[in-house]
């Protein structure tokens, strides 16, 4: 779609915009500012806003089919303009560059990543967000917000832990509690969980200041260890290895543990690994067990990770970013069953909570654990305060609670339960459909809402059938998939992601490209989960086996 | 405001909400995911919304004058409900307790904090980036939006480096280049900052793995540093604090230099701290600068510290979070000379580029330097993409880019130079009208549109004028003017933040409690400043010399 001028100003009854936009200025800054005239410019806005969302909302396909070169030649302007762009002429700039060439997240057909159509009340929401500006951060510019993020907060504590109402009752609004940080997402949330855990374990005693102020090598020193590790599966998000990099424990110390072949940690594997650990005098930092791996949605056993960390007297946090959620469903929270074990847990809202981007979550069972990480400052974060921005890595942060807050009221455990339940159910769907189709292969069983199969070439059925499959034909098999996951892409049709899984098979470590559904969309159907097989399968019959 | 499910309804014309709320859960979600009836139920929040925003705005008073523990009263609660809340009770109550409590940052009077009425456009690009909701993290969920963001991040690079057309031409689109990055505040940007630096420094060569892989100790190790440190003025914010904690090398080791009577660095204790840390064999991970401390908007000398920087081949790295943008303005970027020999930069556009909040920026004089931290992943951050997470420290983030590309456009390089010259301005007018009042100390000349002053009560402007006041005498009116800044707060009409400097004074260091003002909102005017200084008089009138 695109706006003329006339259409805008016809729909809108307004002046021509050159009435608006002012030469001078003052007059311009002060017009765009004030919340009277900025009102009229605003209803202006609105509407084109409105339709340029709806229309947006409503499309079918995953996205357009330009060509990133074509993308890229509209955006090689390094020079911000002299004087204010006229609002129209951006707004249809705007359209026709960015909003028709962006992805559709909300498609039925686009379950290639952890997007998802959002209920709808988070648009108006975004706007009062905005509105209120609120800066997080302190009391003083988050007054009621702040109160209310902690409440929030809470609510999805109670979901995990189940501690008694006495506790919440004493923690939910009480200053030197901490039951979780709102962060901008997961990675965040990983970073801050980590950062507690190595603060905490080496901390202050009566003849050492603690890792805070004297640093990692003191305090490796003064405890005698020989390093620091963090210790989970190889399915660990990349966010660890960011964790592990700034930390500066090193990318090495971050130990992964193989899977088994359902993607879930080695037990053994991981009690040995826990074991050499302590053998060689490194300082386990935290045991990570995750609930819903990015890679294959599966979930590690985490109350046996549990009685590991707590037999080791460790860390035991749960990267539960995108899993956590399965805990509204009455029929699957026990695959996450000893989540309520782990010391710290990270959610993102962002993912199975639906809401929008930029609300990632960390909880804690001790509510005082956050305090290994506070800082103070004289002209706001003081001691005793409610400012939210004493304890957390983020500073300034915008007032993502209303979402969080909403979102809980608004779809209450019995509708996460129903999304949840429903993603589930579709996505074994999907599965009996690839068993079903011999152009498909299913590579694991799902364990929770993600997929991961592959084409299969009519060459090769017999032999992936019959496990005949020998290197060269899996590297045939590897590049076809490449190709098709990036045709049906650029195709724009529907939408699937790929990724890279490790197979032992010939006692070697072969790599498999597989294309990954991530099903949590609820405007997703069975049909719609059909149309995107038959897509791929369509593509694939106009596609030469080799390139 | 209150409204009542009458006057909801009668506005929009629509049925009872008992109609829209089904009992069927799954019809419920349905109705909210979808976007056709999601429009309906949308149209009346966006009513509702607009109502609650334009009173929000409006607003003379900087709060309402609830107390914490009433407010307190209505977030007590840590159960999720079972069924979902129907939307105008849920409404009603989110107006009732959080919106009307929440503080006006954008009214004229609320001048304590960096916080400002913004354009009114961003509040419908709001509901479209949450419409659109594309994750910035990677190409195949945010595809014209990458080039969009790379676009309005290279031009505030060339605001700030100023480099030739061809560099730009070469890297603007480049994905091996990171001109910024964008991330949700300017903690993060420090942060990703040092991480640069440090990884840089201390990086791989033929024998060793670098920092990231081999870990803090043994790249100190390696390289034969008894240490690494970051050094800065006392006015550093306490994000470096954070990123020294995190990044293990102790905040002991972020060594605070002096400042001068105007709040800058001190140059030649500066010099004198890098030598004796080169004397020591300590590490210097980075010279930070300021230009904007948060206490008092001061703008260390950039040129001098560039030279520093240079002569012992350290990074040097600007803290421009709050002063970056004024190199916008003719009159006054020339005390911001020297930010283009910087390193990286960090700008807030939360701040003054007078965008919402969450949005930070780094940005890099070396396109290449962001690799030291760059990180891949098999389901997505692929080397050789543009997936712009690959060299980041958050992972999934919203579009806010498309904040950043509007603000740019929209105002222009003239309109934020308007905006900066009038903060300045209004800032010199309240400084004179500081000195002219007998009430009031100015506590240092401002640098840009920071302020900070005192009130002092009658008994003691004769020793102030004298300057004979003793310690005593200090903490008295310290006590008072603490309790007059929270008065004020907690009445709710006008709003002044306050710190605590330290000066020299009789041989001693005197801890001296400040009003602090922050002069950014364009809707704040002369007679805005004089009624809140009047508040301040009045309300001093009312309190007891003592407590």
């Amino acid at each position: 779609m695109t706006l003329s001028e006339t259409e805008i100003l016809s729909r809108n009854n307004l002046p021509p915009t050159d009435k608006i936009v002012q030469t001078d200025i003052a007059e311009y800054v002060k017009q765009i500012f004030a919340p009277t005239h900025g009102k009229y410019l605003e209803n202006q806005l609105d509407e084109i806003v409105d339709d340029l969302s709806a229309d947006f909302l409503m499309s079918e396909d995953a996205n357009t089919n330009a060509e990133i070169d074509w993308i890229i030649s509209k955006f090689g302007n390094s020079q911000i303009p002299l004087e204010p762009t006229d609002f129209d002429s951006y707004f249809q700039s705007l359209n026709e560059n960015v909003v028709a060439h962006s992805i559709h997240t909300s498609a039925p057909q686009f379950i290639g990543h952890m997007t998802s159509a959002l209920p709808s009340f988070v648009r108006p929401l975004a706007k009062l967000m905005t509105a209120m500006n609120q800066n997080a951060v302190k009391i003083e510019t988050a007054k009621a917000l702040s109160f209310c993020e902690r409440e929030a907060l809470a609510m999805m504590h109670h979901q995990i832990y189940h501690l008694s109402d006495n506790f919440y009752s004493q923690h939910i609004q009480n200053n030197q509690s901490t039951l979780g940080i709102l962060v901008s997402g997961g990675t965040t949330a990983n970073i801050t969980a980590l950062w507690c855990a190595r603060n905490k374990s080496l901390g202050a005693t009566h003849d050492f200041l603690g890792i805070e102020k004297e640093g990692l090598t003191a305090a490796l020193n003064y405890y005698v260890y020989e390093g620091a590790v963090v210790i989970g599966s190889e399915l660990m998000h990349f966010s660890f290895d960011k964790a592990a990099d700034l930390m500066g424990i090193s990318t090495k110390n971050l130990i992964r543990v193989p899977v088994d072949a359902n993607n879930r940690v080695n037990i053994s594997a991981l009690r040995q690994t826990v074991a050499e650990c302590r053998a060689k005098n490194l300082h386990i930092i935290a045991i990570v067990g995750i609930a819903g791996t990015t890679d294959s949605g599966s979930v590690d056993s985490l109350t046996e990770i549990a009685e590991i960390a707590q037999e080791n007297h460790v860390h035991f946090h749960v990267d539960a970013a995108w899993g956590g959620p399965v805990i509204f469903s009455r029929k699957y929270q026990h695959k996450l069953a000893g989540i309520e074990q782990a010391d710290s847990v990270t959610i993102d809202g962002h993912k199975q909570l639906y809401l929008p981007m930029g609300i990632g979550m960390v909880f804690f069972r001790d509510p005082y654990l956050a305090s290994a990480i506070e800082k103070q400052a004289s002209y706001t974060m003081r001691k005793g305060s409610f400012d939210l921005g004493k304890r957390a890595l983020e500073g300034s942060r915008p007032g993502m609670a209303l979402f969080l807050h909403a979102g809980l009221q608004l779809i209450g455990l019995n509708g996460y339960e129903f999304l949840i339940d429903e993603g589930i159910r579709k996505t074994q769907y999907m599965a009996a459909r690839i068993e079903e189709l011999p152009e498909f292969e299913l590579l694991a069983q799902p364990d929770t809402n993600l997929l991961i199969y592959r084409y299969i070439p009519e060459q090769f059925r017999d032999v992936v059938s019959n496990k005949k499959i020998t290197e060269s034909d899996n590297q045939i098999i590897n590049d076809f998939n490449e190709r098709l996951q990036k045709k049906q892409r650029q195709i724009g049709r529907t939408f699937i992601s790929r990724t890279t899984k490790t197979t032992i098979s010939l006692d070697k470590e072969i790599p498999v490209i597989a294309m990954r559904a991530v099903i949590a969309n609820p405007l997703t159907t069975e049909g719609d989960i059909d149309a995107v097989l038959l897509d791929q399968i369509q593509i694939a019959a106009t596609m030469p086996l080799t390139y």
